[in-house]
């Protein structure tokens, strides 16, 4: 009776598609190519065990103290020699410490979005991003995109027209796609963020997961070369790639952002989890990440392999995809009219689930399309999760 | 020569006085009164340690994994019998795990206000509320309070002129007053909410840190005698009477509020820590919390009485406050025309801060009145403290 008193941006909230998914793929006997979560058995297990117990016997009343906002120092320190080796050069002084990147969004979106800004995003892209703008109740535009990332030309072209405030890219093994920025797009988009004054957010957390030997460029690295890295926001995480209950991410923020958006970190939740950032500190310090990134590209590379071979074995006259090049997420897309939203409740029956492409879109959804993750599906169940989808056709 | 860049709320921040003043505590040599937080020699290492191991050892794999945006659903079980004890009797679906009481408010005041409305709050009042409440670029309205509180009967006569969403109180142990709603007022408010239709939040940090046999009903118990339970928000955490750096606080929604509350809450950080979550609730059930909390009221009530003996002794002449009874914070003011904003550069170059007043008033700030926490200062150091007050008169 009181849901009139709900703000305007909260009534507009619709739930997310996945994460009403979530609930049907916890049913037994259903396997999930839903979640795009990772595979527990890739935890460092000794290596967590070993941080934790050096966080209780060495640093126990900060783990449990109030901390800063900026995020704990050895972490920036630590995150910023991460950052080194992906091309984000950048001092510690610059990463601030997030509880994950969703956190990350949320806190530019408040720091730069009034209503009604131009945010513009591929077209399919990263659902809890699009959460986060529709919440700052931006002016979401969708931009094509094809393998080789954003069709740049399409932005370029839609800035001859609209006044854009700000530019969200996954630009390396995107989330739902699985695609990548080629080197001369990332050149270009930076090169237009120069010329037109948009801030660009460069959302990275599966660059990693790298099944190729092919390294990109950063768009924070074109732009420093360009002379606007103040225009580049970076943002990753360690939820992909060490673990995503530790709720660690981290902004590299220029000066002229990172004033006000950690007033609105505080605001929002004073600090980060001091216990988990200890234990990331502690961790990284070990020196095991390497490793762990090493098995985890061979892992999901393997899994990625599995599932795109049962699917052009059982369902290639159906469907159409690229084998993935990283990342934990397969992009597919039905040949001919089809509706993969309705498809659901048909493939459940059968006892596999994913998520409808349609959940990707901000407008215009393409219904043939699906994301498959086969981060944590075994070997044997992801051919069996092919062969149900092929028998609910 | 990006900050026009800034969205309207954002460029309209300031840094938080408190914030500044924590660089300056941190000199050597200098006593802080500043800081609202808790003694670490009150952590229960021995319990925390336990919960810690036997999260490492059972619980590995959902304290690295990604969990609901809801929370830990044994946490929220632990912590509706926590609340049930507090006169706070709701199921554990109606509890809603947050990363601390500041999270709690800023999902409460995403979820419900539109720039312009009108929130009140008591004067002076939590200072990080009002950095919340200044985001949501709410219309704040302060009223006044006595030793009993807000002064209800002015609320009352702004709601004859004032069209008002909400109202947000820190009834038991307030800060920065330390000041307790009695029992009539508190009736009163929520017949006022009734009356009106406007929400209550009701931020209950510090009502377990009692000095006294006296417990009052809480809002949302009054509220629930009046068959208006659905406009309470209670909202409480564990960082005053566990361990502020496990960022674990909880809301309790009415279920009209709650359905889009956790969409916000899944758009501003996924979900909270998962594993300081589970370490939270392996912890409560050691049992162990009831004998922490009563060491803890112990420990604080004998601070505040050193606090406020010498402060009788050496500068009763210039001040008056009530003796604490309960919580971290004496309010004083001075008897004459005084401002302790200025004042502060003085006691720091002899060695001591606190939080000038100011910081805690919305609006028309009274100038005399400062904040002493006591929480964290040795015996020997509280009287020292107030030596070098005196001395900076």
């Amino acid at each position: 009776m009181h849901d009139q008193q709900l703000a305007t941006r909260a009534s507009e909230l619709k739930p997310s598609a996945v994460r009403e998914l979530l609930k049907h793929s916890k049913l037994p006997g259903v396997i999930s190519l839903g979640g795009g979560i990772p595979a527990p058995e890739l935890f460092d297990r000794e290596g967590l065990e070993l941080a934790v117990s050096q966080v209780m016997s060495g640093n126990f009343n900060d783990a449990f103290q109030y901390g800063l906002s900026e995020g704990y120092s050895p972490l920036r320190q630590s995150v910023s020699e991460l950052c080194r080796l992906r091309g984000v050069n950048c001092p510690a002084e610059e990463i601030y410490i997030t509880s994950g990147s969703q956190q990350s969004l949320d806190i530019v979106a408040r720091t730069l979005l009034d209503p009604g800004d131009v945010v513009v995003v591929e077209r399919p892209t990263y659902l809890a991003a699009l959460q986060v703008f529709q919440l700052a109740q931006a002016n979401i535009q969708s931009v094509d995109t094809d393998d080789d990332g954003m069709l740049v030309e399409q932005l370029a072209d839609l800035l001859t027209t609209t006044k854009v405030k700000m530019v969200y890219l996954v630009p390396t093994f995107g989330n739902p796609g699985g695609k990548t920025l080629s080197e001369e797009r990332r050149a270009r988009v930076v090169a237009l963020a120069k010329e037109h004054g948009f801030i660009i957010i460069e959302d990275d957390p599966y660059g990693e997961i790298n099944f190729t030997e092919t390294r990109w460029k950063t768009l924070y690295q074109h732009a420093k070369e360009l002379g606007c890295a103040d225009q580049v926001i970076y943002t990753s995480t360690l939820s992909k790639i060490l673990a995503p209950g530790l709720r660690i991410g981290w902004l590299v923020m220029p000066e002229w952002l990172a004033g006000k958006a950690i007033i609105v970190k505080q605001a929002t939740d004073l600090h980060s989890n001091s216990m988990t950032q200890i234990v990331t500190a502690q961790y990284l310090a070990l020196n095991r990440l390497p490793q762990q990134i090493a098995l985890m590209r061979e892992f999901y590379h393997k899994k990625g392999e599995i599932l795109a071979n049962a699917l052009r074995e059982k369902l290639g006259d159906h469907i159409e995809f690229s084998q993935p090049k990283g990342g934990m997420f397969l992009w597919a897309r039905f040949r001919y009219e089809f509706d993969t939203t309705a498809w659901l409740s048909k493939t459940l029956a059968n006892g596999v689930v994913y998520v409808p492409g349609e959940a990707f879109y901000n407008d215009a959804p393409d219904k043939r399309t699906l994301r498959l993750s086969y981060s944590t599906v075994s070997d044997a169940d992801l051919v069996t999760a092919v062969e149900r989808l092929a028998k609910s056709l």
